[in-house]
């Protein structure tokens, strides 16, 4: 298996960008992933994005956005798995340029979310859970996300307030974030105040709703060193897929992510890492409990120790474990099929150093963790600093 | 890059399968594609589907149908190119087994049709077309494939009668097969006679709506040699998949297909065979006219020439080159995401020499053609019994 680098990366706006279409924001995340990589040519295209049929009435996303970019001809292919669709768009290009398929591949990920109602969005991002046996019942998102947030507390003891100071710390990093949807510091007492949305969480618990697409440049390790131009080569050191039962109530325990724990474990291995190795993480917070629970599924910290870590400053900038220091999905924003690729594209920058006023310092090994519905999908990535 | 072979292969019933949901036909596919194998693990699962969110309103099938199968765990996405989501879903299991990342890949395909309106139908169909550039000025497939036959008579001088020999060819090779949807034998003035759906094609010059699941084992060819128990292996030689311009006015011409002529040079070349060689073919036949086209652009006869290959019976069993022995798309059906493994499906029984009265004799090199949306995304593989 061939070894696998980061050679570019490129976003577009994030936010509600009622301005552009699909095609216009993919194609500005692409173009600046291919400046980036200072490449003209991919040998393939992968585009993760979770509901594009909903959201704006387009399928067959391939060869559409092959043809906006202008390579016609290139093989193109959209992959997705709800929310985990841009990690699994990473994987399906990693694979293509282990195997030798091809030596260069676009990555990428996009969705255009704010082109229908807000209760359109909400039943197409309820797609993501189990139609039959849950949607039908009523069941959405933040209702689903709220019921883990209640079992971790029963069991825990985690607090409301313990809930909050992670959309406190991640907006806090947010703001340090010029691509960031919302820049604003909040504060705990902010998010307590906030509406509710489903009981214990309210609207400053939730990521929100985003437009925005992602990009990033794969190639083989030799070719990576050809155009590195003196700058630091990022490898994918490792990658981990695992599913799990899709519904939540099939599971055994609501306050565990099992596909996240399999992924790690799979991605650590090829990476040949421990997990104490990793020094900077982006993962997937679309909702404050998420935060929480998926430290503990990675083993970040112990069982019942996610709440801890955001009040007791631990995974703050500045901390002994920075966690989502580009705001994560809370403040830097979740267009669904982008953010898996997003989180490549901040822990790039992070490894090669550009990270300014929201930079980890000496950062060398880094893990990604995305995730899709109440984690029935998870894609974990390693990355290093290739010495 | 390791060897790729199939190792096993499964249908569900096609049809108006009205008693069975997308989860159920998929997993008959799975399981008898299993059971074919003589495997009950597998490392990996890819889905092929064009847009459940659409027609059954569930995406995020990868998890969804790992759980179905009593797999949770195992890594599993959707891969989607329109109408070629089965062939980019054997393109993506294939890489993950070339590259060492898994051994052994159930690769899938699948679409649950009949849930809705025939407009509903013929509304998420156009999301592989243009959304901005045809659909939104009224184009649909039957009037895009409408006008590449209007071109390729125009051109070409091919009839209106050499139009319905292909359904008619397709139909009769149907009425041999026990999966197709369409048994019954047509004649060229059963085809004439039939309701005019968008000049010049009429009602049985298309391939119909269809619920149906298809799904293939691969594996790497160590493993396949150890699960052969005598059975000749087929070897996935060659795979290659191209994009093209998705509108169809954005082409120069209208009467070929660009992207289905680069992807067989792809997987020709991997495959280090020349077209002259294959032996028995599974094309894209969604209009009649398409198969027509289809056979000029992979070079199995010259331009101009497509239009006499069913008339003349080379392309029926029993000729020189037979084409869509199985009934193809006309006549078999076509569940959109399952089409491209269902053509795997019919040409590793070819090659297994499994076919009974519709088999092709001595049949040892064979190539399948899926494409999606008016040919913008094409996929061609090459298989061969492994020596």
């Amino acid at each position: 298996m061939r070894e696998v680098a980061v050679i570019g990366t490129g976003l577009s706006p994030w936010g509600e960008v009622w301005g552009a279409s699909l095609r216009s924001l993919w194609s500005q995340a692409a173009l600046a992933a291919l400046a980036d990589a200072g490449s003209d040519k991919v040998d393939s295209i992968t585009v993760g994005s979770m509901s594009p049929g909903l959201f704006v009435g387009q399928e067959h996303l391939g060869a559409l956005l092959a043809d906006e970019l202008g390579m016609p001809g290139v093989p193109a292919l959209r992959v997705e798995s709800a929310c985990a669709s841009g990690g699994v768009s990473l994987y399906t290009a990693f694979a293509q340029v282990a195997s030798g398929l091809a030596d260069v591949v676009l990555a990428t990920g996009v969705e255009k979310m704010t082109d229908v109602s807000g209760d359109e969005c909400t039943a197409a991002l309820a797609t993501a859970a189990d139609g039959e046996c849950e949607v039908f019942y009523g069941a959405t998102f933040p209702g689903l996300y709220a019921m883990m947030a209640r079992a971790h507390m029963e069991r825990w003891g985690t607090t409301r307030e313990q809930l909050a100071e992670v959309a406190v710390k991640n907006h806090k990093h947010g703001s340090m974030n010029p691509n960031a949807q919302y820049r604003q510091k909040i504060t705990v007492v902010d998010v307590l105040r906030s509406a509710k949305v489903a009981d214990p969480l309210n609207v400053l618990d939730c990521s929100p709703i985003t437009d925005g697409a992602a990009a990033v440049v794969l190639a083989d390790l030799a070719t990576a060193k050809k155009l590195a131009k003196g700058r630091p080569i990022v490898k994918i050191a490792g990658i981990g897929v695992a599913s799990d039962r899709i519904a939540l109530h099939s599971r055994p325990d609501m306050t565990t992510i099992p596909a996240t724990t399999e992924a790690a474990h799979r991605a650590l291995a090829m990476a040949g890492r421990a997990i104490a190795d990793v020094q900077v993480v982006e993962l997937h917070d679309c909702f404050t409990i998420a935060e929480i629970v998926v430290l503990e599924s990675l083993g970040l910290c112990p069982p019942g120790k996610g709440g801890e870590q955001a009040p007791s400053g631990r995974t703050a900038l500045g901390g002994a474990l920075p966690v989502n220091p580009s705001g994560g999905l809370k403040s830097k924003g979740h267009p669904v099929g982008a953010t898996g690729i997003a989180q490549i594209v901040e822990l790039s920058a992070q490894l090669r150093g550009q990270c300014g006023p929201r930079q980890v310092k000496d950062a060398r090994v880094a893990l990604a963790q995305n995730m899709g519905g109440t984690g029935a999908s998870s894609v974990v990535t390693v990355l290093e600093v290739a010495s």
